[in-house]
């Protein structure tokens, strides 16, 4: 059986290993390998996951952190950090969602509508997805408590211009405050006044590890537990090269009307041969196809039934246009569900960003 | 009649006017020429201060705020301010008053009890010299609200690194928050919720007119009332060089023991002569003596008896021995009165600061 989503990889995941200091995922207890994220090494590497998840079995309070930006749609990507929140969730571990509408107006520019109606539509596509409002600790960054504010105001303190410098390039006023706004929403939750000390883990694409590294820089000189973190593989875009939100063809979201993502699937990069004569004669090359990536990530959850899928492809017994036939067909059906999901969310989702939002300009 | 306290000087003011735009004092109605500070000139300076006190003339809502930096002993030098702020809350002014503790934790490194401890000291001595704690309203800044923090977090997205370069000079992560949140200590009195738009002046020694300039940028761009500012004159040091924390003998604090301030005093740079009998013949020099720049900024309220004593020190009647020994009475008689109200207010202080402090480390 082969699982290998690094063929599907669009950065140097190797360098992050060698230069980065994130660890390699290592074994697997049998909760975990319950999931196929963790099972098909999808979650590939960490910093701290195990003492992390050591605390959480022998009975110690451990929590999640995860942040959202509101900036452009929601698509397949964002899924799969969602995918994680709801397993950890439905072990009974505490999440705390931030939305960071810091790093959104100051940084990206965002206005304040703009910003209310993309946060109510990640909310909404966070509990479509079996997120549970009721049992998730949902904030902004700019309407949290003062010992929050005040934690990330005196840990601008404990960090050199050089330091910032060094883990995001060119600074700028907003991207100084996002950052150590950023520490503040990995880090407070371990406060006398919420839940004090203890091991945070923040699932997150390893674009994200910058800020790991600050909170566990800052965590370290401030007398913290240093938080743990995993990363997970990006999908490639539909079209073989990055997923990118400027390129809506290289993804598929869960706003578009349902139409709009099923073509964007029917005309996405195969690892199908030139003719189906050749397909039949050297099979089909799965680590090349974007059809194979998606039932990898989101549509097959059955290891044997994937595995049996790349054996058919391979030998040339699958071809294309069936396993695409199947793969809309679930895809359809899934939008249809998660669409629905979203009309019952949103809402909830609406009256949550309206009690939280309250900007003076 | 001349009040010269230019020649006190110890930075070049003319540079004020000519390169940052601030306006020299003008007209003196019937209130402002009754404060020695106005009509001696010890307040120089201004930025839309006018705009302010006819606001205040024509009963439109007006506010104080000031900064407090927990830093240092308590000496005559501070005492302006507290001066000024006494006599704007004599007139029904409110009065606001942030204590900087993010600079001085992020900054300049001061310790919790470091800040604890100069916190208390300071506030006891403002309340020593007339402010009404039941009318100010005191706050840290790590112990405010969060529209507060929401304001310095988002002003940072309102600010490039090269505007705050050119303000602030060399930048560290701690200089850009406490920067942010000085302008939010400023601008926030402003917002909904606290008192809305109004007009805000802000009293400073033009060292701090970096701040001042900020907080006017960014209100402008975030649709807020500029805020207006005054500037004084810093006193020169006792010993005629210029005034400073780091050498005790350039200053009387009212901290230190009563004998140690009236030592100091005998010791301060008079504008004597060489011998008793040249200063007969050309008398004496007040623009260069400490004592008489003593007189002039606090210990003589009269103005009649101010011109009074540079006649007779300029005409040679008025030795040195006695214009001193007068002084001392003064200062020795309105310590033992400072300090007899420091032991009543300490207590008040402590209970104030022990309410706001509350460091996660």
């Amino acid at each position: 059986m082969q699982m290998d989503p690094w063929s599907t990889r669009t950065i140097d995941y190797e360098k992050l290993f060698t230069d980065f200091g994130i660890d390699r995922i290592g074994k697997l207890d049998e909760i975990l390998s319950g999931n196929p994220l963790f099972r098909r090494g999808i979650i590939f590497g960490h910093r701290d996951f195990y003492q992390w998840w050591n605390d959480f079995r022998n009975g110690k309070k451990v929590s999640i952190l995860t942040g959202m930006m509101p900036s452009g749609p929601f698509h397949l990507g964002h899924k799969m950090v969602v995918d994680q929140l709801v397993f950890y969730q439905n072990l009974g571990i505490p999440i705390t969602l931030a939305i960071a509408d810091v790093e959104a107006r100051t940084v990206r520019k965002k206005t304040p509508d703009e910003i209310r109606e993309i946060t109510v539509n990640y909310l909404t596509n966070y509990f479509a997805l079996g997120l549970d409002p009721k049992k998730t600790d949902v904030y902004m960054q700019t309407s949290r408590s003062v010992p929050y504010y005040r934690l990330a105001s005196l840990m601008a303190g404990k960090v050199t211009f050089a330091e910032m410098e060094a883990i995001y390039g060119t600074l700028s006023p907003g991207k100084i405050a996002s950052a150590l706004i950023q520490a503040a929403d990995i880090l407070h939750k371990q406060l006398d006044g919420y839940e004090g000390k203890h091991r945070i883990l923040v699932p997150v694409g390893p674009d994200q590890d910058p800020h790991i590294r600050l909170a566990r820089d800052l965590a370290e000189r401030i007398g913290l537990i240093k938080p743990s973190s995993t990363y997970h593989i990006f999908m490639k875009g539909l079209d073989g090269q990055k997923m990118s939100s400027s390129k809506p063809n290289s993804y598929i979201s869960l706003d578009e009307p349902i139409e709009d993502a099923l073509r964007k699937v029917k005309n996405a990069l195969t690892g199908g041969r030139i003719s189906l004569e050749e397909q039949k004669k050297l099979g089909g090359e799965p680590d090349k196809c974007m059809i194979f990536s998606l039932y990898l990530y989101h549509f097959e959850l059955s290891d044997e039934e994937l595995d049996n899928r790349r054996r058919m492809c391979e030998s040339g017994k699958l071809i294309c246009g069936d396993c695409k036939k199947e793969l809309l067909d679930r895809i359809e059906k899934w939008l249809v569900d998660i669409h629905a999901k979203k009309v019952k969310y949103r809402p909830i989702a609406e009256k949550m960003v309206d009690e939280m939002m309250d900007y003076p300009f």
